[in-house]
């Protein structure tokens, strides 16, 4: 049997000789072992020696899918035998896993009868990027934002413990993870968990480098002797001692005892209570396996330090394991991933940011863990004493902010509408009761696409509007974007927010001053009233209907919150009106308006096309078509109300 | 200079030998010393050796105060030592103070100028019983909810190194607040704040005592030989050793920072960057000057841990600190304040789920360091294996839950309306997208009083039902809540809530059956709907109206999400709609029942009383006399739109 692909190339990083390999047109033939794998049943079945091939195998696999689908490919590729001998040495879905993020869980996918719909990954009725516990029995949680696994496991674990099963729970988290306060809060409960199976998977990375004394801890750790080699020769040692009589041995056992405690090393982890091993080889199966034994037997909670390689087997990756983190299509060949995206809403508002930063030195910024994500690498680059990376961290993330704005500073905290969640108690407590100037540029604003339920960012204009005295923006050119960031700064007194989608904005022609709060214009008694990147959708339906002669009138609104009064004044002449939203309906913008409009004492149509659940995986076209928020739909649902 | 009191008394924990000492009539003549000071110079101009004597005039007016106007005693008891230190070490304003959770600030608000107001402390009008930096310039940051002190200080001090200023940022935590996933956060990004100095105050409780393994650590830390005097000895050493040479002196230095290394121990703060100084005794005030001065020679970051007796110098706060933690008026020479609440919706709830619980041995309760709080004592007692404390961590506790109900179980998390604030994305992420069955029991829904801005639990409404499939129930007496717990466990399918009110229920009759969605009766075309507590002041409000010759309907909703459709359809008969809400309007049910009415086709008049603002510290009555909520408003309302 032999490798699909000639792996030595791992042995050479950095040169270009990986590129002569034929990647294209692999089918599963050239995949023996990995196709006689549906469950982890027949991965059991497998001869250790042919595991190393096997994961050669899937790397191949993942490779071409991800080459053609897009996905997480850096994490993916890093776990490829860590996820092997979890299989081998657990017995899902008795055994349960939870992986954190979930961004690394494709390797778990294939050995877990999803290898032929790998293909169909993250795309529209396809399987997730994520484990979702609807699509298989071993998927044991959903994860989609990091550092929710040991929570989740821990509860997992208290479920079998209750119910005496003698189940174990396995837990996969990162460092970049363990940025998040979660993680402390689970460890802190988990003493008693002695089901609960950590694994720490170690590789100096979240998306970007993990920041913050943390992980330099755990640098600390992975430089210590590697613990089995030195347990092996003491255990030999020992064995070697001729044991007489139970005096005699219960010395020895306190030798061991204490020759354990000294090699074990006391760290973070045994004083929270876990057995503790690391640093174990991340692609090393013989230790992998004997790591895992090692944890079957503890009579405590275990947490196992693994260091593994983001990107691992594919040189480019390993190379720069943050441009292959999420990727869209690339070329095997050329290893050309599209992360650059100079032409976004993220990079437009970075760059903008850093130049008001080069002129107002109050302006501090602060992203968890996503520099890029959110194109404050500019700022970062030219500001650094103001940029702060605080890792996967929101909630300090906006209290940090509030501190910071509390003495004089104006600070930008760049952030994915998703993610922001996690700070809705610091955004109430911390920045708005006080009204402190904190700025949120909320990023990914509305439908995400192919990360599905997890990523949308639907939830932040109900959760930021429900907080007194907040002000929300919703630019939908990059010409808006820059005057709303502008006004963020230098107009509003407390809270400010603008969010603006993923991606480039739209080709159509602006629409208004994007230095006011609104614009309407038109003629007839339909309204047609919409924010942000949708308002071009509602645009074209407004042409569209035009010229099938239904006149109408279009409002854009810049400012969501508060809904500008002089805009509610001036929309009850109209006898209908649409309010097409991309975001959730219930506490929403359009509830808000009809709320302001019934006050003023409007009594006209009203309807509102908005988000009312939750929404899966597909491109940004189809989710918007499928919820009524297209040029088309909207037409339709105008012509319809007529 | 005598003590007002005789504070040997504390010398005599447990008799009963306090109450002779005469507490009632105690005034400012009797408090020399604390009369003089008007602010922290003052405090710098009092001899050294009159401090203990400060200190128990602190403590006597304290008890005295709070034994009048209710409020945090142990807790404050325990830091007037430490307070008084830090305010002689260190220079506020210029020097920023940040307290956590803030119900120990009493001694710094009577230390900087609000000793006169201090009895007007929790009062409308009055100062609030957490700092409030609109308050004070000595408040650096506003705190009420816990463990966001480290995150406020960082802000502020990283504010502080930009400008250059060289003050620096003390910020005073509790043991019971490191539970806490933000503390985590904060410690993990403040490795360069040089100017940063946390004292963590271990006391071995939170409200509560503190639970989990990092308390257990901490413990084995406070439990280390006493730092500074194993210091001095050394030090007294090594300056006996002459220093010949460079070299020799290299020598010296290298043996000095090996025994520095030993005797500061590597723990899991100096792992993290921060130059550790523990234990303290936090009531030994030489002791804690000598603390404060090495921190503000340190060039890193600094923590000091400081051991502190909760209730110290009141034998009966100090022998049982969780009853004296938030406590009404009492009687200072009886002790006995009123913690029992047997009356009360969390002990209904309590014992209501500890009944249910001993029939499903599927139910799990949990709670977030607050077990007396939420009435789930009985529960505790009980099912001692299904109850978890997880600390002050209500993102672990919500997606603990819902690691539960995954694996079988029917998790009931109890938990204050204003701190539930804290797990919205993991409400959103990991219990409602995939649908688990995890049950919120919603306590002190609605105003809450004294405690102010921070703990009003008014965005529930809001938040919750903000996510798709969510089910809230809210019960309004006794009976209902123990209906809507059961439909909680055993009718919803997915994630349920329920919201009631502190305190007790309405002394009205009930309204409708316990277990309906609603209950609409009466006459005319004038409806009155409202929900929860305050139902009953519409109840009120409607048959003053009927006495008024006014005929009017009423609609009690007791599922307030989704909102009944029937009941939507048999609205829309009437011409003029109220609703009165006890939540914030913007996105609150209000404006969803809009939202439903006006797709049903309703034109009528439809007007919202609800909440819209942040609402400061009064009583609760008062509180909803001015926001239109009582009976008397509420009729107004209702003629003035006839």
């Amino acid at each position: 049997m032999t490798a699909v692909l000639d792996w030595s190339a791992q042995a050479q990083p950095g040169t270009d000789g990986f590129v002569q390999f034929n990647w294209r047109g692999l089918c599963m033939n050239q995949l023996p072992l990995l196709k006689s794998i549906n469950s982890p049943r027949d991965l059991k079945a497998i001869p250790v020696e042919d595991l190393e091939e096997l994961c050669a195998e899937i790397r191949s696999y993942i490779i071409q899918t991800i080459s053609q689908t897009g996905g997480h490919l850096a994490s993916n590729l890093g776990v490829v035998e860590l996820t092997v001998a979890i299989h081998r040495a657990f017995d899902s879905p008795n055994d349960k896993l939870v992986w954190d993020v979930g961004h690394q869980c494709y390797t778990h996918k294939l050995l877990t009868g999803r290898r032929d719909e790998f293909p169909t990954i993250r795309q529209e009725n396809g399987i997730s990027g994520f484990p979702k516990s609807k699509e298989s029995i071993h998927d044991a949680f959903l994860s989609g934002h990091s550092t929710n696994s040991l929570s989740a496991a821990s509860g997992i674990a208290r479920a079998e413990m209750i119910k005496g099963t003698g189940n174990r729970v396995v837990a996969v988290i990162g460092d970049g993870a363990f940025t998040g306060g979660m993680a402390y809060e689970a460890l802190n409960n988990a003493g008693s968990l002695n089901n609960l199976i950590v694994i720490l998977n170690y590789n100096e990375m979240s998306i970007s480098k993990t920041v913050g004394s943390f992980a330099r801890y755990l640098a600390t750790v992975r430089a210590k002797p590697k613990y089995l080699e030195t347990k092996h020769s003491v255990e030999s040692l020992l064995n070697r001692t001729p044991i007489v009589g139970p005096g005699l041995k219960r010395g020895v056992k306190k030798a061991k005892l204490r020759l354990k405690n000294m090699l074990y090393n006391s760290n973070f982890f045994t004083d929270l209570g876990f057995s503790y091993l690391g640093p174990v080889d991340g692609h090393d199966l013989h230790e992998l396996a004997d790591a895992m034994e090692w944890a079957k037997k503890t009579d405590k909670p275990a947490l196992i330090q693994v260091y593994t390689t983001k990107g691992k087997g594919y040189p480019r990756a390993e190379k720069n394991p943050g441009a292959y983190h999420g990727i869209s299509k690339f070329d095997v060949e050329t290893g050309n991933p599209d992360i650059s995206e100079e032409n976004s809403f993220s990079a437009e508002f970075g760059r903008e940011l850093k130049r008001l930063g080069d002129r107002d030195d109050t302006i501090c910024a602060i992203t968890a863990a996503m520099k890029y994500g959110t194109g404050l690498q500019y700022f970062a680059s030219a500001h650094r004493d103001r940029f702060f990376d605080v890792g996967i961290a929101e909630e300090h993330a906006v209290t940090f902010a509030a501190g910071l704005a509390s003495n004089g500073m104006k600070p930008v905290f760049a952030v994915y509408s998703t993610f922001l969640q996690r700070g809705y108690d610091q955004i109430i407590h911390d920045a708005s009761i006080e009204q402190q100037h904190v700025v949120f540029a909320i990023d990914r604003a509305g439908i995400v696409g192919n990360d599905g339920e997890t990523h949308q960012g639907l939830f932040d204009t109900a959760f930021l509007s429900s907080v007194p005295n907040m002000t929300i923006f919703a630019p939908a050119t990059y010409a808006e974007l820059k005057a709303m960031l502008h006004r963020s700064l230098y107009e509003v007194p407390g809270v400010a927010a603008l969010r603006y989608p993923r991606g480039q904005q739209d080709d159509c022609p602006a629409f208004g001053d994007p230095t006011a709060d609104y614009h309407l214009e038109g003629k007839g008694n339909t309204l047609i009233i919409s924010y942000g990147r949708i308002f071009f959708n509602a645009l074209r339906a407004s042409h569209q209907l035009r010229e099938q002669g239904v006149p109408n009138a279009l409002c854009k609104l810049n400012r969501i919150c508060p809904i500008p009064q002089e805009a509610v004044e001036e929309m009850l002449r109209f006898e209908r009106i649409f309010f097409f939203e991309e975001g959730i309906r219930s506490g929403g913008i359009a509830e808000h308006l009809l709320d302001q409009l019934n006050q003023a004492g409007y009594r006209g149509l009203y309807h509102i096309s908005a988000v009312d659940r939750f929404v899966p995986q597909a491109s940004v076209d189809s989710s918007l078509k499928q919820l009524g928020l297209d040029a088309n739909s909207m037409a339709e649902t105008i012509l319809q109300h007529r």
